[in-house]
């Protein structure tokens, strides 16, 4: 069967046209602020419809190459790549709005050079749509309103677009595997895959809104203007983690604000499976779900580690807030960056690059573990390592008796050999990216003197999709001064961790491309 | 079935007889050493015969204890628990020389001090035994005579063992894989399986000793004394690595010991079982055999990047050696460094904590690669990193195939899924053990003031039997300044290291103690 690029085309030009339109929405908050009585630049204005217009230009011509085929045409090889080239053409049209701002204001305004060479606007904008959260602006005070929302809203839209791939459209084609996506198998039906995966887009889509509505409604409550309360609204519920303060969550000092962020940023860890079955009225399957416990688990715990290590290593915490270090507020930011961090949101209410030791280690970990499969959150995903314990656990039983075969079981579901296999695989593909990701930073960042806490870190954070590292990436830091390499490097970590590598790694195979 | 401990006591009072009557010949050395007019303290002798003596007492005990028992009893779980045993209180007898030699000179001699609490004694015991290589004593040039060719013996012991233990005993009874270890199936014979373990563990001692012979005799040749070269000859062929020199290799400039030493570092890091075929003259199972070709291409390949490295940073080459830094010493240096530590024997030719990051990097690479499978050296081994790789693939095309069910192959064998599956779950075993080292090192070194780097080698050169890493444990540098509780953490590591965890880590599983 030939690959069917004329349907990979046409849906992309699809996607480019509806990125398009949203940067003219943007445009017209613009144009409503100015409206307002706030300070818009004409630059301001003219980028943003400077880059709709070429992005409509873009989306519209691969349309018309592409327009004469039918979905039904979409089968699994088309689907991948067209999952890998939405982010990785996505990515380019949305740096637009970033790169014509910083060019149309000239190089005479020193704010624009954070946007500089396209490579920054590109990383920016990867790093919106992965939900990383990494950023090359110095001072975010700088931007005006309309490009904070627009770097928000892309988080928003890649946090939507990863939860309905991987919970709609990936496991329906029969991709990745259902069981850990809480996906039904979909029974033969006379109206064949394609209307389920809408149905359950459209139900996704729903709880989606649902969520977002309520965390504006409740941050606008705690004092939020509606503005911030959208922006912050847009990275919690993606767990991406773009402010519109330098210094991040830690600029707003009201504890509701804190407290509303941690609860959604944790509604934003769930498989949202878990709440397409809540819809269904079926409690009990949510309640008992095995990978739901082990999240609130892990949060625990690990909350229990940083703030005793907090309180234990007083000098350092509060470091930036210049709060007390009491038990209070070793609490509200142990159990804050904790959240954050296992979430892959990269909310700082504190510089957590000044806590000791034991805090920083439980956090790199929690880095790598990440939140449920089938949330908007990254990293290795919960179920996996639950997965990938039980298998040690078996394995261990198998080498002092190797006849006794033990079903290894995640709740009540056997675990067959081939997610077995596929699990394990994963974790060495992760293990193996990220040391790829620190040699290289490492080689190419030589120049500039990086320490190899800051190489593994940015590796780590960009490639669990978290934002924020330790030392020269940690929570006060950015990535501006790494190189243009190093930021592509950094780009496609991003990418292969949300899209989960194999998406993006097949495309390097030969075999995809030959006809079968 | 009941756990059978009394043939386990009876084969470890054995196992400590002979480690005893070694100590006993060690001290028969250092008598004629006295006779030949070299200067043997009273106390170096006592010695000696105290910790012969005591270790006599502990395995006569535990043999008598365990006398009325058949060798017939000794099942899979029975093997284990000998193995680990084995190590542990070999460790702590080996330790006795060290401890007595150290109490005996008393406090008032500065040099004592390496071996001053018995942890240090155990440490080093257990690094020999574990043909690991790394240090507590600062200044080996103080030690006698008599004690340097005990740190060696327990390191061709060690070796020795190894080598026994996983081609001859284990897969036998099996416990581990056979394939990995080039051992025939054993057909259904009427002697039953011990007289095939006799045989085969007889034909790799003949191996060792001749392969021992010829590397004392091509040293002597290449003008080292004859004490020299036996202890180096110990040291190579088990990879361990311990020298009688304060800078290693580095203190013997004539070419021609490197080469020697490379030649069989090589050949020691070679599974022993395809010497075994070797003699039975099936040259071509040897020659085709893919983990051979694999560990040589990983050798050049390494070879030509470490020596590009040192080229291109010239500063940094051949620093401890004050030799010029021409492509020769480039070469030279490259060539043994990437054996050295490839093999994870760790004999240094240079201060490679000096060289620049690729070169490290590559180094670090390769302390977790290791050597072949069946050979006395250490790391995750040349071939589970094959099957890791194969299946890697295979997952890859699974993605977008998944009905297209391809064996994975290594040579013209099809790797099965439960050797797929527990190969991956060794891999990440490393991993986690390798960051649970790390971390424990780290906060046990906090009042240290430990830098990462030094964790995260130390830790990576014991779990891997190497001996030196980076930073505070580099070439030039030893283990002596770390805690107690560190020292333990680390013979820890070298242990689960040499026995490949599992034989290990099943010793703390509830259900191996429990009667089936």
């Amino acid at each position: 069967m030939n690959l069917e690029l004329r349907v990979v085309i046409r849906q992309l030009g699809l996607l480019l046209l509806v990125l398009s339109a949203l940067i003219g929405a943007v445009a017209l908050f613009a144009v409503y602020d100015r409206l307002a009585g706030r300070s818009v630049d004409d630059a301001d204005l003219r980028a943003l419809l400077t880059a709709g217009f070429v992005g409509f230009l873009c989306g519209g011509s691969l349309f018309v190459v592409g327009r004469r085929t039918s979905l039904d045409l979409l089968g699994q090889r088309e689907a991948l790549l067209l999952v890998a080239t939405s982010w990785l053409f996505g990515a380019a049209i949305a740096a637009l709005p970033f790169w014509f701002w910083s060019t149309l204001h000239g190089d005479t305004d020193n704010a624009t050079h954070d946007f500089a060479p396209f490579v920054n606007c590109y990383f920016e904008a990867m790093s919106g749509l992965t939900t990383t959260g990494a950023t090359v602006v110095q001072t975010i005070g700088t931007l005006p309103r309309s490009l904070l929302l627009w770097r928000a809203l892309t988080q928003w839209l890649g946090g939507l677009g990863i939860v309905v791939l991987f919970v709609a459209v990936l496991p329906m084609l029969g991709i990745v595997s259902r069981r850990i996506y809480r996906v039904e198998a979909p029974g033969p039906s006379p109206e064949g895959v394609k209307p389920r995966i809408r149905d359950t887009a459209r139900i996704l889509w729903f709880i989606y809104l649902g969520l977002t509505v309520a965390e504006i409604v409740a941050l606008r409550l705690c004092g939020m203007t509606w503005f911030n309360a959208v922006c912050h609204t847009f990275a919690t519920l993606a767990t991406g983690g773009f402010s519109t303060h330098d210094a991040s969550i830690a600029g707003f000092p009201t504890i509701g604000i804190h407290i509303v962020i941690i609860v959604f940023m944790i509604l934003a860890g769930i498989n949202f499976g878990l709440y397409h079955l809540l819809l269904q009225r079926q409690w009990r399957s949510v309640i008992k779900d095995p990978e739901l416990r082990v999240y609130f688990a892990i949060i625990l715990v690990a909350t229990v580690i940083v703030t005793a290590s907090l309180l234990g290593n007083s000098s350092s915490t509060a470091s930036s807030s210049d709060e007390p270090a009491s038990f209070a507020n070793a609490l509200k930011h142990g159990f804050f960056q904790v959240v954050s961090i296992q979430t892959t949101t990269g909310f700082c209410s504190d510089d957590s690059d000044q806590w000791g030791f034991a805090a920083k280690a439980t956090l790199l970990i929690l880095m790598f573990i990440g939140a449920s499969a089938g949330s908007t959150g990254g990293g290795i995903k919960v179920t996996r390592i639950m997965i990938a314990a039980k298998v040690l656990l078996a394995e261990i039983e198998r080498v002092y008796r190797p006849k006794v075969v033990r079903p290894v079981k995640v709740g009540k579901a056997t675990i067959e050999a081939d997610l077995k296999l596929s699990t394990l695989v994963y974790l060495a593909g992760v293990v193996l990216l990220f040391a790829i990701g620190t040699i290289l930073l490492m080689l190419l960042e030589a120049g500039n003197g990086v320490d190899i806490t800051t190489a593994a870190t940015a590796s780590a954070a960009t490639l669990n999709n978290v934002g924020p590292g330790f030392a020269r990436v940690g929570a006060t830091q950015n990535y501006a001064w790494f190189t243009a390499q190093s930021k592509i490097v950094m780009s496609i970590l991003m990418l292969l961790g949300r899209l989960e590598m194999f998406t993006i790694i097949v495309l390097f195979s030969p075999r995809f491309w030959k006809t079968q």
